[in-house]
């Protein structure tokens, strides 16, 4: 059986006057908290607040740096080269790192968000240009990027630039043969049935098969899990899963 | 005789496309860069460019943080919190560090600009705020404010906030006799002859008189002396006050 | 008996991937919807959302121009120029029109929006500047400004103009004996309770007396009421002004 | 000989402090001016100097909308939807087109810019979404793009929605033998030389052949020719295609 699985959750989102998402219910089911950095959302007292939160109960803070597109909540692609890549990342983590130090702990890790996130599984500059962020930022930062069925490529890469890597799974997210997730826009995309994400979890913390999107068996190693805590329904599988990988 | 007075540039001030100053010019001849963080203009490539630069010439870095307000440039003021004001300095603080680590270096002292600096010379919660985030940004982190004839209130408030200070002084502006500025509308606020500000300069650097806005003498203890070098006319004085201060 | 009293609401106040008020609700009950355009709040698709919602509901369409300010939602107040001022509501009426245009109408007032709003009530130079800006626009667009004892100077000003003025009264909040509104951080100066809310309705509709601030009876001769529909409690009661508008 | 070949000028380009071109010079050397409308360039105050200056010079105003992207100044692809993209230019016209009628003119006709720009080229649902902000802010609001040897796809599509086209080309670029621009990042795509830049000019002027990039005749019908005159060089260029075209 492998190390234990982590939950990984996105916080900190909310901007100026609008809110989103339920931080203060989500961030005490997981181990892991990624928080906005101001690119696409979250201004400074937004992150202030998470961070609070997350130490309060003990939850390790990863960078959550984005393209600077808050009409579009950083999912829309932007053909940004890699040196802007890399310096906006940078930027991000330092930013949020700043509210880290003045709560006497660090950023643990970087994960980027959204489209940047989806760039870096195709482009080995982009790729690099991230793992650079991190090398540069801090001595031993770990990049967060999609497992998937053979991940040689970002351990390839990682190892060049001296950077851990975090391989991070989806229990509500149909995969590919090979290891990619299936595009949500597919039906059977996206898991909602609250037992299949919960055996997708189970079988993915334990290192077992699973079905992917074409119902043959797949297997993924993976260090965390992302999940959802921003409404109530989410909430609830978020406490199932806490509790299914607790029991391990 | 005083220790070395300083000379300090505001600096990094491009802006995506548009440019701003001559920072290959200035930065070489100054002590201390200011550099801006994005909010009021840089950015993170232009952060990291300037970092470059500073470093290669062996310039102190400062940060140089603003209100949000890119088309107003930093210079009108807001009515912010205190809350507010400590969580954008914090944020500004560690986008730029992330920079200065990446090239092996760290901020060394954080400089407000424009409408926030104006609004730290008479609001105590502001500069408690100010100095807040330098403490727990990083223990001995300095904060620069202006000097006037007494600086007993900021030098009060930034020992309970156990932060250092740094006074700094401009050779081209006319004090009041409270050693506060002359505003820029007055007629004989600004000095544009370079004589009368290197004179200027020289007698705070000695900590001797110098003639104010109204002829009496006036006296200012300064650790840094704030310069521009954004075009042929002002690198011309900058290069004069640098050799007038190497003399002494 | 003076004329009709209207409703307003402030709507359209979403910003892209975050949600505000419950326009869908809110904006069938009341008679002008003032549309955010872009500086506080509302991106482009958002507006053209309530335009097309204003429309279908036969409810006017007002600009609700701001500072640029989206992390302070137009709240803080920024030192801008009467030339700033009157520049910017040029350019968020324009914006906001060419969604109205779209689809078949135009917007018909306008009404500044948070700091701004206030700004008007005492900045002679800021006031003109509005006016300025509704008068360039297009000849006869009406300005919103808060509604006081004695609107003596709004009138000059918009008369030098040529403007038509609007003017709004507020039913939940308490009046100073001069007219202006009481500062919502006194006890007292938001009324919470439904009943007194709506007698202050009324009043303000028949043109009678009600309770101000200190007890005393207050008048004021008043276009439209501003009301709220964010929640399910404030639409409780925009619900009950409504019916009881249409019944007097 | 076709109709008289107009010269268009991106202008209008300066944002905030930041200052970018040379309208004073180039906006009286050209009949058309493409403003920026505060996406990728321009604030408020900039965008009602540009009319000001266009007006009194007698050249048309054109809304220049681009990506909201102010940092990559609009050239930076970004993935938008066409509903997004349709909103955005409606935003960006009537924005610009406020102070346009406050000066009494209108805006004439609609170029997107950079990225947005090349967009269009190639993608039939962004083009569609193009056309239809035009038709649906004012009835014969032209669309100008690009001209290729064939511009049959534009033709139709703009046909479909009742917008008049534009087409623009360039003196200054080579093309491709269907007619599209040959990217600048191969040698030879960009002319420095006055003279090929002026000979390419009066070729299209007159319907005639030119060069294209593999050296072969090819032949454009255009409307208006791209100039720049954000230097001293660029404007000595534009001075020469001024007189060449006048003497046509």
């Amino acid at each position: 059986m492998p190390a234990r699985l982590l939950l990984n959750c996105d916080s900190g989102e909310s901007y100026g006057a609008w809110s989103m998402g339920d931080d203060a219910h989500a961030i005490p089911l997981v181990d892991q908290a990624n928080l906005a950095c101001g690119f696409h959302a979250a201004d400074p007292l937004t992150m202030q607040r998470a961070v609070t939160l997350a130490v309060a109960n003990g939850v390790q803070i990863g960078a959550h740096p984005a393209y600077p597109d808050l009409v579009g909540f950083g999912r829309r692609p932007m053909a940004c080269t890699p040196a802007e890549v890399e310096a906006m990342i940078l930027y991000q983590i330092g930013a949020l790192d700043a509210f880290c130090r003045a709560a006497g702990v660090r950023v643990e890790y970087v994960k980027p968000h959204g489209a940047l996130y989806n760039a870096l599984v195709k482009d080995d500059a982009l790729l690099s240009a991230a793992l650079s962020a991190c090398a540069r930022y801090r001595q031993g930062l770990p990049l967060m990027v999609l497992a998937k069925a053979d991940n040689d490529r970002e351990r390839r890469l990682a190892e060049a630039a001296g950077v851990p890597l975090l391989l991070e799974a989806f229990a509500d997210r149909a995969y590919l043969a090979d290891g990619s997730l299936a595009p949500r826009g597919q039906v059977g995309a996206v898991h909602h049935d609250p037992e299949r994400i919960l055996a997708q979890a189970v079988a993915i913390a334990r290192g077992e098969d699973f079905p992917g999107f074409d119902g043959q068996p797949m297997r993924l190693q993976a260090d965390s899990l992302c999940v959802h805590g921003d409404n109530a329904e989410s909430l609830a599988v978020l406490r199932r899963l806490r509790a299914a990988l607790d029991a391990l």
